[in-house]
């Protein structure tokens, strides 16, 4: 049906891409009483969303994308909500041909935030705005309120922030969204949101596990637990949805819903990049990295299979669990200061990326914005948000005067957590490995000096002295005696 | 000095780049009996070799490039031996416009194997054979024979490989040096090579540092211990080298040298490349990025500093050591069991990047050529050359029969040494994360499925069932009841 007339240059936005992600942000705009123009390439969905959906407030179809810009009021702003990748490209390079210097293109999509960067230099020099922004809240969120996460120039947000600042979900009046700083810094923020996600499901996957395999708690008695749990300091949607999950039961078998599905995980490439770009930066993030490889592990299908096939003798020392409520109790405490851990290395992800790139990205802001819509929303974020109004220059959140006292609380039971993993062979490499975390940066020295020593021995790298930190030493191990060079 | 005459064609290889690991290839070249040209960008490094090292062998010195192309024989073959990055990338770029379609360029340096795969790709276009090749063993290794994994086409390791082959290590008239695959096979390879080598270093230091601050060992003590596993199961070049540094007194101050050396390890990328190709891959290489990230942490000074400063109350658990040699033992196992886990995620980064790449990797054989040369060199490599050889299709490294018996005396041990450093806080994630490693891929069943209900709960994404695996399904979360839908 091509009877959706050109119309006049009146909408207050665009949404290009109708999938149910895009057709939901559309809604959302158009309930907050946005004109919203609206276009996908295929015209079906377009109608539908028209049909289905007209009536919840103003929007301008159009057929053709030359009529869905020229629905648009000047500055133009169009929303780009197609597939990421070669979809999301194609899309900005049919915009750009019909938008004018002052206008505004926004991708909305799991954009790396290195090619956000690309994008906006090269538009930048066509007088374009363009803005990556992080959308998160899945389909739902985007259209009762997703927690929103926009880059791109300050100007750009003084015409769409409002906008977006309406339709995110509200925390006390306040929306779950902010200007996160320039150029690719709103997509950057959002793929460490999901690496952190990564992070935090799989430590809940961990708990889940040695409740069940460690204590022997049936599902419908962990569904419990983590029903119980959403009361207190881990109160968060993920529990939310653990504990939904545990507590469904399969219709077809009667059996516990978790134990029908095929344990292999897939993910769509967002923890990898978190971890590949901590990588880049220097920056440990060994919580998101264990989550991600605890993913890849799941399906490699013929990898599990020989290693089962093997039959390796575990060794495991039988733990008794007598007391199953202290044991429900260090478990708790070990996810909780586990997930202090991850999300210390996760800001500590974006505070590096935002001094390299010159953001100046507002940490305590990206707790605010993720304490409703989003996927990580949680109670735990007021507590980051607290920290770092009280000290903006926070180095690390273990260290701030809540965390560092909720720490303290949770390591002995979080210690005897990874000790009756290991020993009882029921993996728990997020656990672990966030402890580790925690006690590599407490010790006052660490044995990386052996490692300076071995890497002077055999590839002559220098290491520098306690005794005189900025000299560069090197030891002439070959010849005999071996003294010791200072190197200029 | 320019009274280096122009020299008919006649050398059999050049070198370019004359620093100390180019000098050490050319001297290497030349005492055994090839002539071998050579030419550096500043002069008097090439005076320096011939007035230094002249007469161990035929060198064709130039002063200018072009000379130093007119002195090679047909096909030329070149080693490039420069800063890798932008003067590699500047020497290539001379080189082919001075070569002929058939000739070699060899990049000797540790290049990104993608670069190294776009650089094949474009001189091959002009008929020019580039080989990116891996060299193991630092200077001393390129000088007295190193481990050498060459890429690039099979015509032209024809030419290239019998002289490289004469200059590596040799075990038992073997050389340590083996035409690893097309293209960026060779460099790929030596990147899994740091890796692992990360990977072993991070496992000693962690040893190291239970023996020290758990089990309460002298540095002096603990320098006899790795000495004594010179003659087991670890027998190894790094076993060797610790054993010499922790040997070492400082002579300045009295104390043990490893005392005085600060606690900060440098990288120079290898290991985050590795870890970040396995994330591109989908292969877990966790004990690879532990290692990588225990450098990046031990060099984060502020973060370290601020940790410190917060004097978190460590909740540990003081363990007692009461008969020190069965600890020692049990550190041993946790060491041994760990390398094997490593090394088996190493190989399964190669292999799974040489089914992708058509590459047709001989995994045996990379084991061969480390046996000597190279920083990993082991007698271990012996049991994975055994390995591969008996089943050239092994899916892991963890069910070769030998490795397998081995992983199986480690394991209770392993398990007592990773509950003892989590409970005592010292760290040891490469050890845990090792630990979990084995014990992911042994589970029948693995927490993942939760993690796949809760991602079809927030994001629709689906999943499969254990009783229909190639079934696509979806849960209708939000209506009541709840049904589930299969997709097609």
């Amino acid at each position: 049906m091509s009877d959706f007339a050109p119309a006049p240059a009146s909408a207050d936005i665009g949404v290009y891409g109708l999938g149910v992600m895009g057709a939901n942000l559309a809604r959302n705009l158009a309930r907050h009483g946005h004109s919203v123009a609206v276009f996908n390439r295929t015209l079906a969905r377009t109608e539908r969303l028209i049909s289905r959906h007209g009536s919840e407030g103003d929007f301008v179809p159009s057929a053709r994308l030359e009529d869905f810009v020229a629905s648009l009021r000047r500055p133009r702003v169009a929303i780009i909500m197609v597939q990421a990748g070669a979809g999301t490209e194609a899309a900005i390079n049919q915009l750009r041909e019909l938008l004018e210097p002052g206008d505004i293109i926004v991708d909305a999509g799991n954009t790396f935030y290195k090619d956000t960067q690309r994008r906006e230099a090269s538009l930048r020099e066509q007088g374009i705005h363009f803005v990556g922004t992080g959308v998160s809240g899945g389909e739902e969120g985007a259209l009762e309120g997703p927690a929103i996460m926009p880059g791109g120039t300050a100007e750009s947000y003084e015409r769409l922030g409002p906008m977006l600042e309406s339709i995110s979900a509200q925390v006390d009046g306040e929306p779950c969204c902010t200007h996160v700083g320039p150029d690719g810094a709103g997509h950057f923020v959002k793929m460490v949101h999901n690496g952190i996600e990564y992070a935090d499901m799989q430590l809940i996957a961990e708990a889940y596990a040695l409740l069940r395999d460690v204590a022997g708690l049936s599902v419908a008695e962990i569904a419990e637990v983590f029903g119980s749990w959403r009361h207190g300091e881990l109160e968060s949607y993920l529990i939310d949805v653990t504990a939904e999950v545990l507590a469904r039961v399969d219709p077809a078998t009667g059996e516990p819903f978790v134990d029908v599905v095929l344990d292999a995980a897939g993910q769509k490439g967002t923890g990898a990049w978190t971890t590949q770009t901590a990588l880049e930066l220097g920056v440990a993030v060994p919580a998101i990295a264990e989550a991600t490889f605890a993913r890849a592990v799941s399906s490699s299908t013929a990898l599990r299979a020989a290693v089962r096939a093997a039959d390796l003798d575990p060794g495991t020392t039988a733990v008794a669990v007598e007391d199953r409520d202290a044991f429900v109790e260090s478990v708790r405490l070990a996810l909780y200061g586990s997930k202090i851990a991850a999300y210390a290395q996760g800001f500590d992800e974006i505070a590096t990326a935002s001094a390299d790139n010159g953001w100046e990205i507002d940490l305590g802001a990206m707790a605010r914005i993720w304490r409703d819509g989003c996927i990580i929303r949680a109670r735990f974020l007021d507590d980051i948000m607290t920290a770092y109004a009280q000290d903006p220059s926070l180095v690390s959140l273990l260290t701030a005067p809540a965390l560092s006292a909720a720490l303290q609380s949770a390591l002995p039971a979080w210690r005897e957590v990874v000790a009756t993993a290991a020993r009882s062979g029921v993996a728990a490499p997020a656990f672990a490995s966030s402890l580790a975390y925690v006690d590599q940066l407490r010790a006052p020295r660490l044995p990386a000096a052996l490692i300076q020593g071995q890497r002077d021995f055999f590839g002559s790298h220098t290491y520098h002295r306690v005794d005189d930190p900025e000299g560069v030493y090197h030891v002439l191990w070959a010849q005999a005696g071996r003294p010791e060079e200072k190197w200029d």
